[in-house]
């Protein structure tokens, strides 16, 4: 089969490789299409995670079941199928505790192990879910709305919440949608003006839309305040810029939440006045990953009620990796996804 | 002004009264509609409240300001507005700890102070709420709306959860509208097929309707269990039908919810075996009044989130009283007005 | 090593078997005690669970590793430790929410795999939990607290809540003291005079103790309505009994809580009117089992928060073990442990 | 009436002045203790509220009732009791949603009305409830005591929770007291090293005691790491310093808390990395002042779980309020009250 294959960071080639063994409880996913994303980026320089090379990555699986392990119940072979990639241990502090997502041997398919940029993976049942309706393609964007339940989750918006959602990359889009869902009664969706904030409008994600100019966003950051004067129940960040992430806060309604989703760099800071924190009672959470949530991200992606339709805006061959991951880097795409079998 | 008044029991006339005098922060409301509900039967008959007599009904108020108190900071005249009828005196055991919707003291417009049902109210300030773009007779859905959101409050659905109400009245359509966008992917709508559920497909209140047979609905019932064999995270029970109360437990998905929402009589018991609360974990809970949801109320209506349309299905004088509640006690109406101003 | 070994329901024996073999991740525990509880019973009659058999009972489990798998990280031969019986599937609907203590699939040590009544037994690493500073004893305590932590997380006691708890066995005693330190203001226990309630005061379980009377408890219920006229924020009922439980609700304060935390007949019904869940706005939920709770109950119990001494009031040999299930039915005991290894 | 009237900002002087009148809705408290606390330097200065001025201020109210108006029903004329200071308007956009504590036109005896550094104050029914078993000199803590219940109620710590608690003010002496019997399995108190600690370790305030080295404490704080490597699933922030707000969030657990209980410099910052709230999963969170909570805070220190005995360090008469001033500003006092009656 044909595989991505590091050997070390930022040294990867394309391999045949035989098709793996599977265990009693696995089962061996025909991979149709996997999602790329910032983290893939980060797994190519070897910034993210230490000493997890040799590896085939890719997280954001679509594929179907060709082989099921002995001890298999709740999977068939032809199955539909997408992967949710984390594994905790279960035997950790966290773990222990019922805190999973905070699991201190959290591993991954297409982070620690071998993951979906190859014709065939090898996945433990228990991470695979199935699904019916929908495209390989569109499924790629089951892994990130897991994601986006699980801080919907965190989140617990009150009923009838005012929700401003800043950035317009498939999570800032499917968190409008989602919450729309799921407590918002508005929604009002703010990003740089460009193919993403369309996108935004034409599915409509969201109730409102403020597209910021790249170039000088401040009059339209000014009109925020004057439109929402009371701020918004929850704020959520999902740019991952230092910059709005520090901004994000002034708009928070007194008794309101900021909720952080976005991948911050390590060197990023906040500088916030503890005073505003403590006299407005602001909440500050966040959510990084998700555990749980899959059957519900399938459903929401089924159903429709988060349409994830044009979301895949550029396609590629496994050949053509490097290219991938040029155009995630390049920002003007929405979600790239390789195509991983002929 | 023409007014509704009775002077006991049973007993009401339509009299001329003049128009009252108000408070400095008070407001004279200009009643235009008044919706009619199952407690005005029950004030009618003198069982729900006792000593309340002589009163002026009507609490589902929608009007416009006619004049201001002096110390009116929010309101002018001339404002579009709907009435929330609860007053509750800050004072007693429950308000001083926080829990005002059980307030010992409760006193209501309509309930035990003169309500709607006549050409002027004299109402608080702070018990008026602004709206704008519906129309009067639509806004008399607002006071029933504001009951399903603290009905929402109170049941926290979780996110992505499927719900199954019970009933399509007012708060039947109402709570499967409001669910569908605090939580629920799914909401299934079952009643008694007829005008009502009609109307629900019509206006989309749920994403699933079960039409049951009045004569013989056993049949519903049981595909009800094929069709979800893990039930559902949410029951709404909106009949207030103590058969209906009894069975409802069984829809429950284990680890469930169930949301009593229905007037029961007094009489009504449920009969459920408590190892079944206790195996399955199976949470009741209810609500079945309101407060600080007038607001939110309103942004639903108006933005359509909640969708009216058609709900009123009988307009009647004012001077046909009388016959209003009849309708209402007809069963066979969906929200009956009355018209109190030419 | 000795063993109690079912080979049907009702039919055991003492019996020599040969000490089992590990796997990589599971260790071996050389039992010292292994308390023994209702549950107990109803393995014995065959009647809560099907096809079990043969098995070997025993799920309060404490005693010291001998032996550990390869792959074992977290436990060291000689480590004190419990053993937490509940093994989830993973896979299940329920599992895949992350609504585990529903599991479909859910077995158990002692249940439906050989647990604890026996000299040693297998256990996977994930299910054992270490302890340092209380005896073997009182360390069979630690399940019993496992579950009532589980309680109280179902439970969500409000700051400064009135309680009422109705029992005084392991669950009764148990819980009075975690609510005491999570949320109550106020613990009244109310059980039936004698023992147990004896030794709830001499512990300091609860803040106030109403001993029933056996023979006619009316005068003391009717002093509780007239002591708490507003009743109880939370009321525990910790008895299984249907005639309590039928009455407990009446002890709910307006806007409060009932905690169902026994273990119920199968044919026994509550009768409750809706219309007091619904004008009281109680909510009505229950814990039966647990998940992720055993680490904070080895700190409850090791920190002396929640204080055991005297809880075991039986120890039998593992030979004398049909005399150990007798004591347990007998109800006049409170605890009742085997005594697995000399 | 003795009673301290300031003219204008830092101006001020004891005056005789005659005794005010009382409404229907009023009661008349004859003042016997006000505890004086920060908040009074800040009013003294005029740099929290502007245009208050004049005013006689004092919010920690202890007395007895001397005169009810004609509308009272829950208070009686000798009655011991406290105020709850705050008064929300009911009719602001926070308010009309129930967030009235975020109530824009908040006002306040002591703050904007005449407050308890007087012989007598005229108070409204609704802020007054009664006491009974202490002395009028510690019901001075109840006030505080209400701030803190209100901080826990936002807190909401997990059952078994382990707490960090900055700071052994009267805050944190309180803090560490409630959140003892609301979750906290442990609660580590740290905090500099002087008569503040001293008096945590004599009332039994934590489970364990920091001292901080006020010269240089960065030996503690190591230690806090080492001895806690998993951090605490709550830190409290009950200092106010910039300094320790900023550290604080180095000690919370992945997945755990932080509370900021601390009145903050308006030019104060914090400098956090986001990239830490965002993986560690922290949530942020405050609580400033209070509602609804003083039926608990007087239950609390009545039956002494919360013990306020030792915290009154000071006692000053009404005319040497300046005095009272300075000693609070010396930060070597805990709670410094004027005896406001003979």
């Amino acid at each position: 089969m044909d595989t991505v294959h590091y050997h070390e960071a930022r040294k990867f080639e394309i391999l045949k490789k035989p098709i793996p063994e599977i265990k009693d409880d696995e089962v061996l996913v025909h991979v149709r299409f996997c999602g790329i994303c910032g983290s893939d980026e980060h797994i190519h320089s070897g910034e993210l995670f230490a000493d997890i090379f040799p590896l085939t990555p890719g997280h954001e699986i679509s594929g179907e079941i060709s082989k099921v392990g002995s001890a298999v119940t709740e999977l068939a072979v032809g199955d539909k199928c997408v992967v949710s990639p984390i594994i905790t241990c279960g035997n950790c502090f966290f773990c222990r505790r019922g805190n999973e997502v905070m699991c201190i041997k959290m591993v991954g398919y297409g982070v620690t192990r071998d993951g979906g940029l190859s014709e065939y993976v090898v996945v433990n049942e228990k991470n695979v879910h199935k699904f019916k309706n929908i495209s390989f393609q569109d499924a790629c964007l089951i892994e990130p709305t897991s994601c986006a339940v699980f801080g919907a989750d965190r989140l617990q918006l009150p009923v009838g919440s005012s929700v401003l959602v800043l950035g317009a990359g498939p999570s800032g889009l499917i968190l409008s949608q989602l919450l729309k869902v799921n407590g918002a009664s508005t929604v009002v969706l703010a990003a740089n003006k460009g193919v993403k904030t369309a996108l935004a409008q034409e599915i409509g994600a969201a109730d409102v839309y403020v597209e910021l100019d790249r170039a000088d966003p401040e009059a339209q950051w000014a009109k925020l305040k004057v439109d929402y004067p009371y701020g918004f129940d929850a704020v959520v960040e999902a740019t991952g810029s230092e910059a709005i992430v520090n901004r994000s806060i002034d708009y928070v309604r007194r008794g309101g939440s900021l909720l952080l989703y976005g991948v911050y760099g390590p060197k990023a800071q906040v500088h916030w006045p503890p005073s505003k924190i403590f006299l407005d009672q602001i909440t500050i959470l966040s959510s990084f990953a998700q555990r749980y949530t899959f059957p519900r991200a399938v459903e929401y992606i089924e159903s429709g009620k988060i349409n994830v339709k044009g979301m895949v805006t550029d396609v590629f061959e496994l050949k053509d990796y490097q290219a991938a991951l040029d155009k995630v880097s390049s920002r003007d795409a929405l979600k790239v996804v390789v195509k991983t079998s002929a």
